[in-house]
């Protein structure tokens, strides 16, 4: 069953160890923040450092994990349309929106959307990590300059992730101008039964 | 006045606002691990998401500030000798001696040392972010893959940090082979009063 996030919001939910996550752009050009805890224990979540370090890549695609702060893998791409990701910013928050669009109306952004949903887990708002930044295309130069772009999305991409403990997922519809080239958009998700 | 960290081991001290850290590798070829957190609420801490939203970069040097997961700006870099440093990867621990060294004894590394410096300040392990790696060599070539070489210190290269907030550091003399070339070595460092 597909669930859709509306433009500029987020939500929250559990995935059990072996189900699958599907995020679907369905109009082309939207990102989806994507944080991921382990449900019986919040305080630990996606780490991109510990990723970095142990798949040894900063882009992340079809067969890479994503690990956690103590180094346990918690979801694996299973498979990736698109292979556009980023995993290096942080959600956008009202602090951004001051920050980078000082002539436009603060957002609570993805961060605050994030809090709100992951609150009644117990998730803290200091408890929240760098985001896996599904769509996000966030190129780096050979001098280490970081650009934020549209995203290369077609209507219909998708990318799957496997769930490789019980978790609570966080997902959002980005709610930044940068990251979605202006334009705001929802992100639907369906998740695939453990085989 | 000068002081030493032995070879992979880990100290913590207060950082006053307006006071300058300066970090030295004596015999050059090391790294170190730096930590902050808001001595008044150590839940706030340097943020590498935070830290390349703001900047705008990986590469961080001279001018750069390094950001909170509040986004409150913590450390400014005033003086760089070097060039080279690293906000990618997570400070070496037991499990990625264990990933990456299967053949190794294994250490708790900087982790393991900063965490036991940094539990009389109210610190937790979950509490431990990606830390600011001093002089780390950790080149990310067009594909996003990520080498760790060597550091290219020569004895006596440093780097200074202006406290823009009174702070409790944690600071290490690094424990992995790959980061230091295969050598272990000491880091000094100094605390230069406030003007």
């Amino acid at each position: 069953m597909r669930a859709e996030i509306p433009a500029r919001s987020g939500t929250a939910f559990l995935l059990k160890q072996g189900e699958i996550l599907r995020v679907i752009d369905p109009e082309g050009g939207q990102v989806s923040d994507l944080l991921a805890f382990q449900q019986a224990d919040v305080r630990e979540t996606i780490s991109n450092g510990r990723t970095f370090d142990y798949e040894e890549t900063i882009r992340l695609t079809t067969g890479n994990r994503l690990w956690s702060n103590r180094s346990n893998p918690m979801l694996e791409i299973v498979e990736d349309v698109v292979g556009t990701h980023d995993f290096l910013l942080t959600p956008c928050s009202e602090a951004t929106f001051r920050h980078f669009y000082a002539d436009k109306p603060v957002h609570r952004g993805c961060f605050g959307n994030l809090a709100e949903a992951l609150a009644p887990y117990g998730v803290s708002e200091d408890d929240i990590p760098v985001a896996f930044n599904i769509f996000m295309n966030v190129p780096v130069d050979s001098e280490g300059t970081i650009k934020v772009l549209p995203p290369p999305t077609a209507a219909g991409d998708f990318i799957r992730l496997l769930a490789l403990d019980n978790l609570v997922i966080g997902l959002t519809a980005c709610s930044a101008y940068d990251s979605c080239g202006g334009s705001f958009k929802p992100i639907h998700y369906e998740i695939e039964a453990a085989r």
